[in-house]
C-alpha cells in the first residue's frame, strides 16, 4: 500500500507552510515511547524495516497531487510536493532488542518538511510491530520451553496487522504462524491442523480423523473437542493405531479446562504407548493462563496463540510518538502539561550500571557501555542488508535473557529508570529556558 | 493485498482433503460474535463490501501454487487449488446496522472446499471493521451534538487498519478524518490543524501562528499548549485580530485540564468578539471523558479523537466466529465446551417485540417483523451496487436511534436477548442428537 497520501492532513498543512517559507533547513525527530502500559516491564523495538521500505518509496504521484489541489493546495504546493524525496538520515534500535521507556527507537533527520511529512507513516509502523513484539514477549516469558505458534490471523487488525503479527511473534522466538502468506514472505515455518467444521463434515468424528491422517500423514494434529474431548483423545488414538502413524502426531485441545484434559489426554496418550504424540492447547489463551498452565506442570507441549496476542488485548497501543528535537542546529522541546521533551539528536548507551541517555556525540558513559542506535540510513538509501530474522531473534533472545526477573516478570514488573547524561541535562536546561522565552513566559 | 495465501494453513489441508475426497456439496457457514465485550451492548456491523471484495477476486496464482508444492501439497491439490473460484452465496446484514450477539452478520453457501477456505479472511476483516466501528458508536452516543474527527491514523495496527477506521467511523457518525488517503478513497472531509513541532521550528509562538494563517486563511485552527496554554489562546487571539481572520477559526486544545481550559478559552474569545472561533478538544481521549466533558457543558465544539478510538483500546476484538451449519443439506452443531452452535441458514427478525433468531426461510414471526439479513451475492458475483457512505450512515442513525438508553449506555449496559424461534430450537435439539451420535457418546 504506497502512496504519500498515507498521511495526516496536518503534516502536509505543516509541510506545505516550510516548503512556501524556504525553512527546509536540517531537522531532527525523535521517536519515542513516552511511558510503557501497566504489565509491561520492557518493549521489543520492531516496525525498523517496514519504516525503511516506506521511506525508500516515499513520492508523490500525479494523482495523489491532483487530490490535493481539490482540497485547497495551491498550485506552488503541490510543485513542492511533486519534488520531495526522502534523502536524509535514519539512525535506530535494530529489530528484536529490549527497549525502555524515552530510549529513542529511530531518529530521522532531515529537511523540515520531508521529516515532518514521514511523522504518520513511522508512527504507525512503529506502534504496530513493537506493540506485538512486546506482547508475543511475553508469551515467550510465560513459556520459556514449549512450542508457540501464531494462530492470530483471523482477529488481527487487517491482513497487514497479520503479517506485521506472525513477523513479530517469530522475533519473539515464536516457532511456526498458521498465516501461509506470512510464512512465504518471511520463511517461517507454517503450521495448521483441522477445524471443528472439519470433523462436523464427516459421518463421524473418527472417520474425520481417518481421512484427515489419510491425506496429511506427516502432519496430523486431531483436534479433538468437537464432542467431548477424551473421547476425542480415544478416538485419535485409534486413528493412530490403525494407519500405524508415527511423525508429527498429536491432539489440539481448544476448550475446556485445559489443565485436566492435557493431563489425562497425556495419560491415555501414553497408556497407549503413544509417548511420543504431542498435545497442543489452544483456545484463546493470554499469556498469564500459558504461565499458569506451564507452572503448574500441565504437559502440554505447545500452544496455538492467537486474539490476545494479535491484537496485544491488554494493551493494544504504545505510548509512541515522533517529536522534534533540533532544527536548524537549535535543540528544541516542547513544555505542554505532562508531556515535556527532551532536546537533541540522542544515543542509548547500554552498561551494567543500567541505560543512559546521551546526546549523540558524546563519548561513552563508561567503558562497558554499547551504544543502541546504529545509522541505518544515509542520503535516503539503506545502509547494508536488512537483518535476517534469525538475527532479530537472536538479538531479543539475548536482550530478553539479560532482562533481571522483575523487569521480565508478566505482572507489576519494575520499571527501568533510563538515566540522562550530563550533557543532556544541561541542554535540557538550555532548551526549557530558550522554549519560555519563545514562548513569552516568566521563567 | 490481494492473494489466497493470506489464509491458515488449515484451511488449505481441509479443503485439500474435501477436493481429494470430492466432498464438494453445498455448505453453508454462519459468521457471528458469541458474546459481547465488556461495556458492549451492541455491535455495529461493518466490513461486508471489504469480504465482498475478497471474495470476488478470490483466486491462486501460480507463484502461490509453486509455494504450496514446497510445503507438501501434492500436484492433485494444486490442481484443485488452481480451479478454485468463489462462486458462492452470501446474506449478510448491511453495514450501519445494530447487531447483538448471536446474530449472523454474514452467511456463506458454497461448494465445502471454498467456504472453508475464505473463513479467515471474512473473519479478518469483519473483525477488524466490526470492532471499530463499535467503538466509534460509543463516542458518538457520548458526543450527540459535537463534531468528531477521526485521529488514530498514527497508533492503528497498520495502513489497513488506519483506513478501516477513517471509514468506520464515518460510518458512526464522525464528521472528518485527518487521513488524507482515506478522504480521498471514501469521499470524507479531511481535517487537520497544525502539530507541536511546528510551533517550535518558528522562532516564537505567534510567529508560528501567524506563518500558518498566512499559509492556511480558511482552516486555521491553533494549536495553543506547546508552551502554556492560555498565552497559547491569546496569541491565536492576537493573529486572528492582526489578519482579521474570520472563517473557520478556532484554538485546538491538547493537554491539561480540558474542562477547565476550554472554559477559559472559550472567555477569552468571547471577550475579544470571537464568539464564532471554535474549540477543538484532542489528547487521547476515551469515549467516557468525552461523556463526562460534554455532561458537564464544558465548551468544546469538536473533539479529535484517536489511539483509544483506532484500535477500540478497551475492547480491541471481537468474540466473532464462523461456524459450519450445514452441509449436504444437513444441519449441523458442535458440542464443545461453551461453544455450543445453532445449526442451519438463519435469518435476524426486527420487530416491536425484539430480535427473532430464526432459520432462513421461516415466515417472519410477527406482522411488523424486518428481515435483517438479504441476499448481497449470488453466483459469486454481487447482486446490485455497493451501497454509499452514507446510506450506511443513515441505518446506523436510525439503529442507534431506536435503541432503548439501557443498551446505549456506554457502562454496564443492559444486554440484549436474541429469542430463537421454535422451528430454530426444534432444529437444533434434532442436531445435537446428530451429533451426540456422530461422536458415539450417551445422548
Amino acid at each position: 500500500m504506497p502512496g504519500a497520501l498515507l498521511t495526516d492532513l496536518y503534516e502536509l498543512n505543516m509541510a506545505a507552510s516550510y516548503l512556501r517559507r524556504g525553512m527546509t533547513e536540517p531537522a531532527t525527530f525523535s521517536l519515542f515511547v513516552r511511558t510503557l502500559s501497566h504489565n509491561r516491564g520492557f518493549l521489543v523495538a520492531s516496525g525498523l524495516e517496514a519504516c525503511l521500505d516506506a521511506l525508500e518509496t516515499f513520492e508523490f504521484g500525479e494523482d495523489d497531487l491532483a487530490y490535493l489541489r481539490t482540497i485547497g493546495f495551491e498550485e506552488r504546493d503541490v510543485d513542492g510536493f511533486r519534488a520531495l524525496r526522502f534523502d536524509g538520515e535514519v539512525w535506530a534500535i535494530p529489530e528484536g532488542r529490549v527497549v525502555f521507556a524515552d530510549e529513542p527507537l529511530m531518529e530521522v533527520t532531515a529537511s523540515l518538511p520531508i521529516a515532518q511529512l514521514v511523522e504518520t507513516i513511522l508512527l504507525n509502523q512503529v506502534t504496530l510491530h513493537t506493540t506485538v513484539a512486546s506482547k508475543a514477549a511475553r508469551y515467550r516469558i510465560a513459556a520459556p520451553d514449549a512450542g508457540l505458534v501464531d494462530f492470530a490471523f483471523r482477529r488481527t487488525h487487517g491482513r497487514e496487522a497479520a503479517m506485521a503479527v506472525a513477523r513479530a511473534s517469530a522475533i519473539a522466538g515464536f516457532a511456526a504462524t498458521s498465516n501461509v502468506e506470512a510464512a512465504r514472505r518471511y520463511g517461517l515455518q507454517a503450521a495448521g491442523t483441522m477445524a471443528h467444521s472439519f470433523v462436523e463434515a464427516f459421518p463421524s468424528e473418527i472417520e474425520a480423523f481417518r481421512a484427515f491422517a489419510q491425506d496429511h500423514p506427516d502432519r496430523t494434529t486431531f483436534l479433538v473437542d468437537t464432542y467431548d474431548t477424551l473421547n476425542g483423545v480415544r478416538a485419535a488414538i485409534d486413528v493412530i493405531r490403525e494407519l500405524g502413524l508415527t511423525r508429527g502426531i498429536g491432539v489440539r485441545l481448544d476448550s475446556g479446562d485445559l489443565d485436566h484434559l492435557s493431563r489425562e489426554a497425556r495419560r491415555l496418550l501414553d497408556d497407549a504407548g503413544l509417548g511420543d504424540a504431542q498435545i497442543f492447547a489452544s483456545g484463546g489463551l493470554n499469556e498469564m493462563e500459558v504461565e499458569t498452565l506451564v507452572r503448574d506442570g500441565a504437559p502440554v507441549d505447545a500452544f496455538g496463540i492467537g486474539t490476545q496476542m494479535g491484537v496485544s488485548a491488554d494493551a493494544p497501543y504504545i505510548d509512541s510518538v515522533y517529536k522534534l528535537v533540533e532544527t536548524g542546529g537549535r535543540p528544541v522541546l516542547k513544555l505542554s502539561a505532562g508531556k515535556a521533551t527532551a532536546p537533541g539528536a540522542k544515543q542509548v548507551w547500554r552498561g551494567a550500571e543500567g541505560d543512559v541517555l546521551a546526546l549523540r556525540d558524546e563519548p561513552p558513559p563508561g567503558e562497558a557501555s554499547a551504544p543502541m542506535l546504529e545509522p541505518v540510513m544515509r542520503g535516503g538509501v539503506r545502509i547494508g542488508p536488512a537483518p535476517s530474522l534469525d538475527e532479530m531473534r537472536s538479538r531479543f533472545k539475548t536482550d530478553v535473557t539479560a532482562l533481571p526477573a522483575e523487569v521480565r516478570r508478566l505482572i507489576d514488573p519494575e520499571r527501568v529508570e533510563v538515566r540522562h547524561s550530563d550533557a543532556l541535562r544541561a541542554l535540557t536546561t538550555q532548551a526549557r529556558d530558550d522554549a519560555i522565552l519563545r514562548a513569552g513566559l516568566e521563567p
